[in-house]
């Protein structure tokens, strides 16, 4: 492996790392806002965090489990979320929930292209690894609705946050059947993915509604 | 394959089809009821129209799932899900919900008698084959219900739904095990289910209640 | 097999038939309170006495599950889940809450030591066997009341009730890697699970909330 090529492949594992702890984090925070105690705000942070590459996982009966062969990664996300419900019981967090949006993004498109990738990999048809990157973007913060006893805010949003995967995994399905270089289909969707959810965050883009009156 | 033997099947197919389609519209339905935007509009319909087959697969380890076998049908549940929100926008639907309940009686009956047959044939215990036939039929409703956050109508409706399946299904492992051809069982497991569920939805019966008081 | 031996063996399957069945009184409570018909009472049943089994199964991808080994177990369960409602709707079940807590917790601590032991003997990491132990000693109750549409009481209880699991299955850890006979961490994980959830509870001792304000 060159040194360039190493370089690449720490930024990803970190910007993974980030995108996960974004992901926890946003699950804690659910957690404590249903005054949950801290076996609900661990299990809320892991469900966010795994909970999207677990469902994928279980639906392409692929195993172990990342957090199965990472246990230092498990470990990692129990601890952050008992260190976050500390913090967050001595500091006020109105003002993080927009700083989290950036790394949630982030998480999104890291998350969409790597479930996407790994089903692609294994031959399944487009539609279906299209549909595989999506969820293991985005069914972590489903899980965590569900758990919170919420219509998960995925559904009912009407912000643009699974058709932003949607775009970058349909953009990584085009490119990949060019004959080119593995990782341009793979940069193109995690930045069509996350580069989507931020211009649509800022622009405040919503989608519109179904509602009959 | 004989003419007639042909006919059979291709009938089978497209009662299967209005079926699926059927559980899909009940989907968009409750999604639409709560308000949900367009992406949960289609999981509601996707979970309703696969998601009894699916947990079933998941539970006998059993892969590819249908719909990543037939994509061209989860691309059409998907395009269906669009066109049914589309038409609830313009048109009010208090009118339409009885309608439904004959395509979904017949996709309750298809359904519980596909999973049967399924889990049967893999020489699973008949209790387990039985329970397996009923989850194909009536779980796609209960994760359509439970991701709406409510408490599914399966569990709360006291009409017989789950014990119309059940029914079918007792009817359906008697008979399999007398030296009749396939399609005996098979057709009685269906005209039993969608047939006893036609019957009490007409007769207005209900199951008696537990409450305390 | 020795006398003794056998007898060993009888006991724990006696205990363990207790506490699955004090899992599915739980679950055909909440039913209950929740006004369900007699198909959600025998699915909370269910759910309550076999889901954290199952969802450990499916995610270490370990077939048969334990209720399509033992159907007599399964139409077992159903029974007393008929049975039970039957008698609830008779009598005022008020006064049965406490009595339940105690094969609560000995089905708590069984099957959180069951759960643990399959990981741990399959060579999964300590971190993750401890995780698979807890699940399944707690994540049928989990699924109880999601299905009842409630936030799991197990994430907003403020008892220590999986924490008990924790410490069980940390001393099976601890024990199982020293050279002792196989029993005595099985034995020793059971009475500290099952031990300290009944004095935390004879104690009323609650977690500290994490609430801010």
């Amino acid at each position: 492996m060159s040194n360039i090529e190493s370089i690449r492949q720490h930024t990803l594992v970190a910007l993974e790392y980030v995108g996960t702890a974004a992901f926890a984090v946003s699950g804690v925070w659910g957690a404590i806002r249903k005054r949950m105690d801290i076996v609900g705000i661990c299990v809320c942070g892991f469900l966010a965090a795994f909970g999207g590459g677990t469902l994928r996982d279980v639906l392409i009966d692929r195993r172990p489990f990342f957090w199965v062969e990472h246990q230092e990664v498990l470990l990692g996300i129990l601890l952050l979320c008992v260190a976050c419900a500390t913090f967050f019981k001595q500091h006020h967090l109105e003002s993080s929930e927009k700083l989290l949006s950036i790394p949630d993004a982030l998480g999104l498109g890291l998350f969409c292209t790597t479930g996407l990738h790994l089903s692609w990999s294994m031959g399944q048809p487009p539609a279906v690894a299209i549909m595989m990157g999506v969820i293991t973007g985005t069914f972590g913060g489903v899980l965590r609705d569900m758990v919170c006893n919420e219509i998960p805010s995925l559904f009912r949003d009407h912000r643009p946050y699974a058709l932003c995967a949607l775009l970058g995994a349909i953009v990584y399905a085009l490119l990949a059947s060019l004959e080119l270089p593995e990782w341009v289909p793979l940069a193109a969707c995690t930045i069509a993915t996350t580069g989507t959810r931020l211009v649509t965050l800022w622009l405040d883009l919503k989608l519109p509604s179904v509602d009959f009156e």
